[in-house]
């Protein structure tokens, strides 16, 4: 049995999102009519790091201008790039984060068009875009990136498959439930393994990289309060490597994506060197219904769907909900 | 008497640079008389970290197109932005960096310019570069490139203090060794008290996050095998922020650039929750024959000379070599 994972609702949170297809390919084609010099993806913490894989697609499948800046960021250092033909993207669960609404209205002035992916009706956030989707339970969250980020990139020529890609995006609900039953196992003798271990090492490379920075950050330490380092499967060889020994919890996140390669250097030198090694690979899971040349644009949602088995056993197993806070909306800062 | 500072070394290790500064501003010139359209910093590990500051400062002080890649990431996902009008800045002390070489010859291939900074004479890398400063025992790095960028920028028109600033910088070694001595006590404490402790947390903003980024991983982990968690100073507040308590050590390197607000709100924070926070700010060390409109610029290597302290410090008091390795040149990967 499970621990906390409702298949229907898990379904029913993708159609949700599913069922919003033609507004949200309506966005995509309003902006593109409008037209846009360049692209800047901003918000904070772990709604940025869920847009990176999107900066990534972009980089790689176009050559489209395209940046991401934190907004705490945006708002001190400013952006010389960032004019009235500027297209920005901003994503708040709460819809009202501080930073990503002072940034928002940063953004405004400008002249920009922002375009916003959140997670209430109403909200400030809301009100400060020229475009929103709402997800509300809806979930994953990317797959309103996916259709929004791949219809303007079909539109822009550079995603030809785009229709394919989307009609089969209605499978993807489906197939992350199949993952997640797939992954169980896995992420289960991880959190039972390593449910008190003083430290762990987490690592990802490309279009995993926001997914591993954020598990690390947003999951791990400000739900579990256990301590982590994130870094890059390329940047792991300067420096984070020297501290693997025996003993030492090293985790890696396997992509689909360009960066593949990279990640198999990590996989083929650390298993060499500690047992406590886990590597959780996006393609170990099946996805019924979507095409394999379209794996790799998924790699985040899959490993999102693997790693949220990690946390709910841990949440379970450590008796420590993924709710708590020491300090977020508890006390001022 | 301080451990491992010879402030003679320092002040010829800094006119060793400064002696270049005809030859580095020549190559500033011709790379813009031969033009370009945008810029790519690429390298690996401390040297991509090494030049972040001085993408930060093109894109503050300019509208130049600039981008960072670390190397190996490049030759797995190509960059559509790179073309035989882009010129690329790399670094690499050993000059023969596996990932950088190959970078080199990819970027090469593509037509683009090359300008390197490097530490050895002869090596691959300077073969692969149209042009190249070669620093061997020069100190510090990034001493190059403010004399590379800064008149970058004053050609194009978005530096115009430039000449006073460069010829201010003769007097960045000694001020350097002045930061280095103001700065030893408040060094040698953190090592005294931190050289035990399992886990650290260092945060930095803006033109110190490559510093703050660099000095985790490259020192504290890479050569005192010490466990660090290095975040910027907004994103602290999206997660890391949980883990403070009493008895763990938090870092924050102080900014004087334009993201010193952020820094600021990390001080105000963390203060209140844990004795264990110590605060490297480069506005308390005073820099002779430096202007204060310049100080923002030069907060890296002001920083760079305070974090050298507490490795020097840590390396005594631990009794660990700042040299040793477990898998560094010691076995393939």
């Amino acid at each position: 049995m499970m621990v906390k994972f409702d298949e229907n609702q898990i379904l029913k949170n993708g159609e949700y999102i599913y069922a919003q297809r033609a507004e949200i390919e309506k966005i995509a084609d309003a902006v593109c009519e409008k037209g846009f010099d360049n692209i800047l993806f901003t918000s904070s913490g772990g709604s940025l790091a869920m847009m990176q894989p999107f900066d990534y697609m972009i980089s790689v499948m176009s050559n489209l201008n395209v940046q991401s800046q934190i907004s705490a960021e945006l708002l001190v250092e400013g952006n010389n790039h960032l004019t009235d033909k500027t297209l920005v993207f901003m994503a708040s669960k709460s819809g009202d984060t501080k930073e990503t609404v002072a940034a928002a209205k940063y953004v405004k002035e400008k002249g920009a068009t922002i375009v916003s992916v959140l997670g209430v009706d109403n909200s400030p956030m809301g009100e400060l875009s020229d475009y929103s989707v709402v997800y509300k339970d809806g979930r994953p969250q990317e797959y309103v990136l996916y259709m929004l980020i791949g219809k303007l990139l079909e539109n822009k020529g550079f995603f030809d498959d785009y229709k394919q890609f989307a009609d089969e995006l209605k499978n993807l609900p489906a197939a992350l439930v199949s993952v997640g039953k797939a992954s169980e196992p896995k992420a289960r003798a991880y959190a039972e393994k390593y449910k008190d271990d003083p430290y762990q090492i987490w690592i990802g490379s490309g279009n995993l990289w926001g997914p591993t920075y954020s598990f690390a950050m947003c999951v791990l330490e400000e739900s579990q309060w256990l301590r982590t380092k994130s870094v890059t499967s390329p940047e792991f060889f300067h420096g984070t490597i020297e501290l693997v020994e025996k003993g030492v919890c090293v985790a890696l996140n396997m992509t689909e994506g360009q960066t593949r390669k990279l990640d198999q250097r990590v996989k083929d030198f650390v298993g060499q060197y500690t047992d406590d090694f886990t590597v959780f690979d996006t393609a170990d899971y099946e996805l019924p219904g979507i095409s394999d040349k379209f794996r790799w644009m998924l790699s985040p949602v899959v490993i999102n769907a693997v790693l949220s088995r990690v946390s709910k056993n841990f949440e379970q197993i450590r008796d420590h909900s993924l709710d708590i806070r020491r300090y977020y909306r508890k006390v001022e800062y």
